[in-house]
């Protein structure tokens, strides 16, 4: 357990490293004894995350034993995916910088570079003014929760109109690192748009999609990415 | 106030960090015991404040104990906002990089990423051709700050054509949030445009603007930006 | 022969610190001992190689004294390369984030920068498809390697559609030096492309690319990217 | 005099440092003691440059005391500029990376930001293919030099066709900051162009751009970066 814990401290700062997450995302891992139960950071830049700012929640996303730490807002967003994706075991929230601009403009994200597999042949788009007007788009309510995880569906990950993305994975590592071949990859298909100037551009095929889906696990990136972060952690610890 | 006068060597920290404003830049914020008085860094590049380099000014801005210390010309802008905009807590002026092309084409900014929804429909532009001709684009005149304040009205923030933007707000945190998430709103709607090639783009609509306003005050960031900004300032002191 | 080991571990922490590979690239050099032989790290992250990481392997890419470590799924490229290319001394695979666009759109890289003028009048790309259908994109078996092999050819690289580059050398320090200004003239291209909307961009002509060719050995640079990377290596030995 | 040699570490290290040039830019100042010598870094990597690094050059670009220290081949861009530019005091040679584009378009520059005014309606373009033909693009000639500086003429700067650009200065401080700015300047004007789409872009005028030059000292910005580039040569001094 306190391995997990030191995982998810991990992968808040591995994202802020990427530049996939600014001072407002978050990122859970589903509790492996009790799948009705997932941990999350409290309200806190995820860059300064240490393992006593982490909160045990229910599917409800109520904390268990807040003990006084502020829980995020949007924490809605991952206890109503654990609800709906048993095979999911952690949820990325994000400001993907390069995702952004897809999800106002209608452009479809599609699989260019194979890092980024897991995009296929698109993503889902949350458009929050569909389910209620008038919001500051935040993900704040079970039922906002609830109409993100039906667009999110049974797929890898969905865009959030002027917000940001949501992704999933079955496993910490790889919804750590979907998240960042995501922005990598939205980054990649901008320019590839860009240079074809309306011409074709070779997406990766739904047989190549299927190929490479499995093998992604992102598992040599990984320890690299954990190791570094842990040792930025420490070092904190005891400067402080 | 000496928890003050740390938030503003902070504000200069965060600002240049960001890459907001490089060593022209500069930040004010309103002196809590005398509404009539700001305090800003002397002529100094913002990434070197230390609280030494804090001087106090009256809102024609003039310095009230400068002990031989430059004072930047462009002061003017903060003490001339001050002066009419009583909301108005703290200003920053900077040369926000993406900022720029939109001041010098005319394509308005627009709310298109909910960390930046204080643009709503739309940021003025001063363009100082207007108030003066052959001018090298300072505001460096109490006339030419007080044409800026006009501009500036009841906004959030205002272009400055060709030179840069002023960005304001009710607290130090919010001026400052909102300069660093006015900088990337400008790139990802300069992204969307080019995805959207004269295509739909959906903005944050009039209702999730008067939405996010008084949420978005930036305070989640503001802790951690502050934190590691406040040590790198006592690292520097000490190697001095 | 330690001194080569060295020149390896650098390569590998130069490309990863110049954005040139992540986690997934790899560099190899052949053995100055045994032109059958050529020497490349165990599958982990680039910029944590020290010389304990590296495995020596025959052109058939099988490890003589694995010892446990794992072998990177795509060290065919190297092997393959190896044997088509007496004089080829060290490879480079990497994800070269703006040279990946390029390979999708089939608008053709050309010499635009003095420092990248092997480029010459365009690279080869490397289309997996024409070789076997359904893959993951890898190049993970001896055919494959051989097919990549053959469009690499004479030429001083390759693109891999939706996958990255391949980039050869007559020393370790043009393998790694030619990456770093592909990817930096992937860049220049694609702004020059934009900015002449259609109009004509002046490339190196024949002759100069010819000129250019034998001194472009990026000597000046190499030293001092080496004693920063082992420096960097030094530290992370003594912290773990 | 030993000052100024600190200001010429500094120099090599903040064009270094701010990306505009990579290990083969360099820059140079004329000594004050003799209008007919200039100071300029052996062949070696700007970043890594101490005060033991720098050698006198009388203007036909001739070592004074070498030493075995090896002269940079590009050296000739200093002295013949020194020769016709009396008011020169320093010269700075890069690979600026938004400037390139620029230089094999033909989209003429111009000043669209006030910090880099002296852009003014544009900078000539150096096309050695106009002097010789054939080359590997390097000012590697008495001739060539002579033929840039023909070009340059009483401009601060001016492109160099697929290669980079020379920029010059009455001061240290001047050629460096006009150096930063003008890679700046490119990455907006860039944005501009594409923004505007072929709209109306509002560059300085010719009043502004005369009001602006004489001001632009980049004195804020000077002793901030000079002291942080010093600091990190003397850290490196000490480590080895």
């Amino acid at each position: 357990m306190e391995e997990l814990m030191q995982d998810l401290v991990a992968a808040n700062r591995i994202l802020a490293e990427h530049g996939v997450i600014d001072a407002y995302g978050h990122v859970s891992v589903r509790s492996p004894q009790n799948p009705a139960r997932y941990w999350l950071a409290r309200a806190i830049a995820p860059e300064r995350v240490q393992a006593g700012d982490l909160l045990e929640y229910d599917l409800d996303s109520r904390p268990l034993d807040a003990q006084a730490r502020e829980s995020v807002r949007e924490r809605f967003i991952h206890g109503e995916i654990y609800k709906t994706r048993p095979d999911v075991v952690a949820v990325v929230h994000n400001h993907s910088p390069s995702v952004i601009p897809f999800s106002v403009t209608g452009v479809p994200m599609r699989a260019i570079f194979h890092m980024a597999a897991f995009i296929g042949d698109g993503l889902p788009n949350f458009e929050i003014r569909d389910v209620q007007k008038g919001t500051d788009l935040l993900v704040k309510t079970p039922a906002l929760g609830a109409a993100l995880a039906r667009i999110v569906a049974n797929k890898p990950a969905a865009l959030m109109r002027g917000h940001g993305a949501v992704v999933v994975g079955e496993t910490l590592a790889r919804a750590v690192g979907r998240s960042v071949y995501l922005e990598m990859s939205a980054r990649m298909q901008m320019q590839a748009l860009l240079l074809a100037q309306g011409g074709r551009i070779t997406y990766l095929d739904e047989a190549e999609v299927a190929a490479s889906m499995p093998v992604q696990d992102y598992n040599r990136a990984w320890p690299m990415w954990r190791a570094r972060a842990l040792e930025q952690a420490t070092r904190e610890k005891q400067e402080s």
